[in-house]
């Protein structure tokens, strides 16, 4: 029987107890998942890093860290941990961050807010312009990011995307390297950030990016808080460069009550919600891991440590 | 040459002149579009209801109406009018009309409303649920609400459509006619109105119709104001059966500031903006369609006097 090992947030567990059971049990596989397993007969670690587990020195036997997050900038520069690590790509997932990027794009598109909140009772028509007309730039193109894209592309934006290694995705205008980095994001009216957080995208989004925006530009952060340089992010929205900003996550999460993102009106702050892994979808992803590697099959969604995602 | 009357609002020429010139030109036309043509030298006309335009008596040589407008309740029971009607069914109109639904479907979908307007700065994660668990019905699959409902179940809801004669749409479970209306409301979350204003749909949306719906659904009427009993909408609000309506459409517009829709916490009101014919696209549409009468091709768009629309 193969133990597993459940490492999260205290409470987690029971929203993903029967879940898994089921999961493994279709994958044909005799499992038991704990989150009390001594750590020398542990076979699997399924892990998010906001439970205790920060040193993977005593797991002798373990096979395999399967993170239960699609984020794993927590973990992955763990001197501790020297088995594979895969992340999280769960449909469930991505499902809801392309209806979370999908929404706030078409808000800002279509220009909700003056209707949700109009005190004064205008009626006062203006024509939007249509999503064909509108550019929006993603950066990162992977399971999230290219979700979002084609889902935002199928509605007719013009959209941009920018990944590390060159990529063809139809209807989607493909930029990569440090070199794409310039055009991806000149002229972008909403520019919606789904990269991982490393090395070398923190503080990617920087005065010098912003200012290559359209002038009144939106920006949508469903990725890491890291990836934007807070102060050029106030500035450029002061300035108004950027006509608002719509931020998922955050340095320090929660965002502290005196941070100037809650106050500012331009500025719509989301509890860390774009996009939640779900159990019953996550489950299978974990149980299908599990299956190939017990197989001698890769593991689906391996990361790679080097390039930290 | 050909003489089309432009009759519509005051100012409303100078934004279709260049455009109706062009497309008449690529479409091989020798026309003059005018605002003042003599009635009795008048080949087309070219109208929407609010011009002064009402007695279409003296057009003695006029071949037929091209509707600048995609609804047409205010010309099709005009006793002086015995010339073929055609309706407007534009790229542009539609493709508005499909980013306003989605914008507003999704708004309610992932409960954006409670980010936007948060004073309290509350960080309160929920996790919403995916599309695919959401029911949407949308009354009415012409050329407005099919594109609605694709585009919607694209996205992954769960839509049902509702017609008034039977219809095959993939990906959306359809029903039509009077016997299928309590099926298509049933149990709904979120309902999309889309139908013309005709004798059969007045008050269409009435307060049974409204019990049928899920408990605390959305109501978003980007149809016409009259489909909708506003008594029973506003009574069905107040109990919580209905939990938000958002109107782009009302039974006279514009709405007036005393109105209780603009008073009422729970609706969105929406200056009749969802979806515009844009002249561009529209110039071509009507175009087209002088080019097939000449050739002795049917019209496109016909209106059916008999049904209303
Ligand atoms: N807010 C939320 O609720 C939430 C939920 C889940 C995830 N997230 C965030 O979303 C991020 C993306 O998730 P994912 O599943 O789409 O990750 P992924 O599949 O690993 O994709 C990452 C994308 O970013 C690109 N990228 C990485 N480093 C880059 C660099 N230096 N320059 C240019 N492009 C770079 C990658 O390029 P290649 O394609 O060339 O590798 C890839 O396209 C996660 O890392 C997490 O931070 C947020
Ligand atoms: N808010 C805005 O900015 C805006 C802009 C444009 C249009 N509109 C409104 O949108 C409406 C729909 O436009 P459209 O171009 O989609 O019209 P359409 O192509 O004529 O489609 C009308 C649809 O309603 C159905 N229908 C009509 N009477 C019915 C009845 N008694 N029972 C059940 N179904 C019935 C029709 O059924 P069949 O398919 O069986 O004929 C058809 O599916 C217009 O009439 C207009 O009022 C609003």
């Amino acid at each position: 029987m193969l133990r597993l090992l459940f490492s999260s947030r205290p409470g987690a567990f029971a929203g993903y107890e029967a879940a898994l059971a089921e999961a493994l049990a279709e994958a044909g596989l005799d499992a038991e998942v704990r989150e009390d397993w001594p750590a020398e007969e542990v076979d699997y670690i399924l892990y998010a890093p906001v439970g205790r587990l920060r040193d993977f020195t005593p797991f002798t036997r373990a096979k395999a860290v399967l993170s239960l997050w699609a984020g794993v900038e927590h973990v992955v520069d763990n001197p501790t941990l020297h088995l594979p690590l895969a992340r999280m790509v769960d449909d469930g997932l991505e499902r809801g961050m392309v209806e979370y990027v999908a929404a706030h794009v078409l808000r800002h598109h279509v220009g909700l807010d003056a209707h949700v909140v109009n005190p004064a009772h205008d009626w006062a028509p203006r024509l939007p312009k249509l999503a064909r007309e509108r550019r929006v730039t993603i950066l990162g193109l992977g399971a999230l990011g290219r979700a979002c894209a084609e889902a935002l592309a199928g509605f007719g934006f013009d959209v941009t995307g920018w990944s590390r290694r060159p990529k063809t995705v139809a209807g989607i205008r493909c930029l990569s390297g440090p070199e794409g980095l310039a055009a991806a994001l000149e002229g972008a009216e909403i520019l919606v950030t789904l990269l991982p957080l490393t090395q070398a995208t923190e503080s990617l989004v920087d005065a010098d990016a912003l200012a290559r925006l359209a002038p009144g530009a939106i920006l949508l952060n469903p990725g890491r808080g890291a990836l934007i340089d807070e102060e050029a992010l106030l500035a450029a929205l002061d300035s108004g460069q950027l006509s608002h900003a719509t931020l998922d996550v955050f340095r320090k999460e929660p965002l502290r009550k005196d941070h100037p993102f809650w106050q500012h009106p331009q500025v719509t702050v989301t509890p860390h919600i774009a996009a939640e892994t779900r159990p019953r979808t996550a489950a299978r992803v974990i149980a299908e891991n599990i299956r190939r590697h017990e197989a001698g099959e890769p593991l689906l969604h391996l990361v790679d440590r080097a390039a930290g995602y």
